[in-house]
């Protein structure tokens, strides 16, 4: 499956992404209310051309816990809504002073930095009004929105990033162990992966058991995910990922790599797929697509 | 009641004050799990002395409507987290750029750039999660989702600063029109404190005709907020204010003394004074202190 892309994933993967693409436009067509400049960063970054990993992660999760994943778009749509905030704001000088995302300018590079801080706090606010007003019941809505407030907030996602920030100012002093490391990953990008499968099941109405199953799933999936992330910068193509590569040794960064070499790191990634695999088997009939995912994730070049 | 100040209001506003920086300290109170250099950030900002206008709105609403305000101070403690968050981003160097706030260094300039983004992304984030947690039940926790979003996204506050900022970098070419520079108010800060009101009357569970005069005496008390503020910064004494003054006529920049004229400006907030008061007074029975706020909103000093 080397050079697999996402859009080779198995049915029914392809055509959630379709669908999750024409939710996100809509979210954003006839904002008349909105600033032109503003609508215009905030499409921009939104329809760029992300892999939608954790809204496919939503809506793949609904499905497997018995629900019409149509019930689950919003909550997808709003994940990737974050998502895409967070990439414009650590993008921007003061932070990873990125000018290239997904082999186009960056969102500050192509509007500005204001208009690039705002379109990411308006992307933010909206993840939240998309939940709270369109998943039904109300009383799932607002579970929804305090998973994705936990995940993306100080004790997780922007915590994750804070600490990450620190590690590489710290230089010499970096506390440069495994345990920062995953715990830096845990925070920073696990806590969405994991917490897009748990939106899935709650709008599923899922049992506790089989939350916990996806929880497992996700974890797995998600440390492995920045492991190749690692390895593909130190070793992807920058044509196909769409940025450039090196940065993190460049800058010294905390890696996977760095730390314990190329190939422990994809014998490490390998162990976790499997892992992720096994879970998502435990759930039963209908959990191929996460096994594909995960086979996907190991497998993927950008 | 010239030179009054928020502590001077009636009871119960003075003691529903100490209730709402009691309510917010306890959100930050014990979080380890928050990097500490980001919660301390985000604690500098959200205690830095603000006077906690949004959040008695939301109480003296909830209790004009009937209920306990108590059930309200999650809302309370949301919408001045969205605040406190929308004047760290403000304040920023790729924004309007200021070093100084409530008489201490700006968030950025206490704690750097970086840092300063994340706090504010922090606080937006965990108003959301506040609210959706801690307001019962879960429908008005959603409701209430969906009104502070909508206030504080892109249709809104953000929009409104977004075109503010552009207004300011249109320099000749500018909209200078009564009609543009009472747009961007009734976004940019209009729609906050309206939806300090809603949020109390939802907690409430309110008529429907109830919350249009609550909206009625929000949307008069806001603009005759905004043109005393700038009255206060074309005419106010820095000292009081714990922010530079005059900052408004360096930078050009549309403001309600420079269109219309001082005196002008005085009687039109007057005269919008006068309308919110009467609106408070139509709600009956308990409105007293919404009264005295308007009072006080036209005679505050800083």
């Amino acid at each position: 499956m080397a050079g697999s892309t996402i859009e080779t994933l198995p049915s029914p993967a392809a055509e959630y992404i379709r669908d999750i693409d024409r939710a996100l436009e809509a979210y954003l067509d006839d904002r008349n209310d909105y600033p032109g400049q503003l609508l215009e960063a905030m499409r921009y970054s939104l329809m760029a051309g992300g892999k939608r990993l954790r809204p496919l992660l939503v809506l793949l999760s609904a499905k497997v816990c018995g629900s019409d994943p149509r019930a689950a778009m919003p909550a997808a749509c709003a994940i990737e809504m974050i998502h895409t905030y967070s990439l414009i704001h650590d993008d921007l000088p003061a932070m990873d002073d990125d000018d290239m995302r997904r082999g186009k300018p960056s969102c500050h590079a192509a509007f500005g930095e204001s208009t690039a801080i705002l379109a990411g706090d308006a992307l933010l606010t909206l993840a939240f009004e998309v939940m709270a007003k369109d998943i039904q019941p109300p009383a799932t809505a607002a579970a929804c929105c305090v998973a994705l407030a936990s995940a993306a907030g100080a004790a997780n996602m922007v915590g994750g990033q804070v600490d990450d920030l620190a590690q590489e100012s710290a230089g010499a002093d970096a506390d440069r162990s495994l345990e920062m490391l995953e715990s830096i990953h845990r925070r920073k990008t696990g806590a969405m992966l994991t917490t897009s499968l748990q939106l899935g099941g709650l709008v599923a109405g899922a049992s506790q058991q089989k939350i916990e199953q996806l929880d497992n799933y996700g974890r797995n999936l998600g440390l492995a995910f920045q492991i190749v992330d690692d390895l593909l910068d130190c070793q992807g193509d920058e044509s196909q990922l769409g940025k450039r590569t090196q940065k993190d040794s460049e800058r010294g960064k905390l890696t996977f790599p760095s730390l314990m070499g190329v190939e422990a790191s994809r014998e490490r990634a390998a162990g976790l797929i499997t892992r992720a695999t096994d879970a998502a088997r435990s759930l039963g009939e209908g959990a191929e697509p996460l096994v594909a995912l995960a086979e996907f994730v190991l497998n993927r070049n950008r």
